[in-house]
């Protein structure tokens, strides 16, 4: 098995950019992560433009499920920024594409002090490996169905709703 | 759902002792790990005596046994050093409990840069939810059945070994 | 011999507010840093209202002189934003109070990986007890005299001018 | 000015061994830690054989004040364990140099969360371009003559002894 991550950018990969006094995007910090989790299966990481997600348009979700429908490997993790993750979620799910893809990211940058990036990234990791064909968002130590998440911005954490 | 940590200690959970120069075992780190990954999902923590996994005992995997035995929860996760973790699953394993138990560990301790430890939580927190009842052993990004699993101490990852 | 610490904000000091995703200031991280630096000299740490720099007004500067002037120890280290450090250096140095003191900050924060945070404090702390009475501007492992100093915001960098 | 820095290992510099489990020596972490602290002034770096200072020999002090003797630099800041850090200051305070060298190290190594390291260093790199010629080790905040120090390693610190 070969695990296809594609980085989207988020508060995830978020960097501080000393000269601007301010959190950026620079490079990528998968390729990091990836070596220090030790991690024997292949992984196939896709570093798609690197965006805060309040700033995703329609077109940089179809960019995304355009990944996922390209993609060869049956299990894919997807790091995103959380304000607008359900939104992709839902371009994803409506397109049926019997792959598993986990939306995952972070409430604290990867590199920050108590970030909860890297334990996010395995628990997408884990899930995307043992959950059947279908999307969904790992947050918090649990598992969503794309059509049944949201964000609660004001707590910082992401709840279960009904179901339409 | 409810998930169940036990905490016994190996190489995750080692301190740096200053004052004897040397890593050993202090206060569990599993309560501010536990805080940081912003787990939503109630998590009850039970913290063994933590060992070095080369130091363990029958008696050690015994208790270890007992904890899972008597667990309400259906999902058990084990903190445990590598050196020996296939002998707990072994143990574990052959006693058939109905419960999905994943032990997990790290190669780098988690107060040490680059640690693998906070991944590997999370994988093992993840596929505990998500894998049927059984035991596993989760390390490297990968999912090991517990009469299927080695570790390579000489390139200090995990491997698939055939069964019997 | 007792140093005073005072804490003005500053970059040093930024925290990562995870609900509004942006960097802001919550708890001064002195205590934290002080405990950490194993320091047996004692310290009398002042904790002013932590300002970026670019926000810090003319009573602001007033505020830390006054606190300057107050401070029965004779070596000082004040924690600033390195944005307006001189023009606070200055307002320090035009008062001549006879005391050592010594503005540091950092360039990346103290929680964010590789920040030159605990350096540069380090550097301060150490320069606050050995050079004689002054106000002095300590960045980049240098120190600057007062007078003759500035940011280089291209650079990131402290560099010397020449004195008028 | 530039800065003569000297590296000997001690704890400052040890590494976690993920094969053995167990701290040891391998890169030495000074070329990152120079980079971190954004220094402007110059610095040599010399690496002398990394050693845990209660494994240094007669031979090894030696060359550590032999790279004193030679260098060109002023001011000196040597990176040593803490264990011998006053055996080594002894030799290089009778040598009698007319250079300002400074001693310092570690209590919790560079890569384990909370280290002292990155404090210590700017520490030493600090007092080693304000004080006078002369042997001194700097340690917890604080400058030791060579000759009225020890480390009382019951506690952990350095304290000052009498002269003789």
């Amino acid at each position: 098995m070969t695990l296809r991550l594609i980085a989207t950018g988020g508060t995830f990969d978020k960097h501080y950019d000393e000269i601007r006094g301010e959190l950026t995007f620079a490079d990528c910090h998968l390729p990091e992560v990836i070596r220090r989790t030790r991690m024997t299966m292949p992984v196939n990481l896709e570093t798609l433009p690197l965006l805060d997600s309040l700033d995703m348009q329609d077109a940089d979700r179809q960019r995304i499920l355009a990944s996922c429908r390209a993609a060869a490997e049956p299990a894919i993790v997807i790091i995103h920024g959380t304000d607008t993750m359900r939104e992709t979620a839902q371009v994803l799910g409506a397109a049926a594409l019997n792959k598993t893809i986990v939306l995952t990211g972070a409430m604290v940058p990867y590199e920050i002090a108590g970030s909860d990036a890297l334990f996010n990234f395995g628990f997408a990791a884990g899930v995307a490996q043992t959950l059947p064909a279908g999307v969904y968002v790992a947050m918090n130590g649990q598992v969503f169905a794309w059509d049944r998440v949201r964000k609660n911005r004001a707590a910082g954490v992401f709840e279960t709703v009904s179901g339409s």
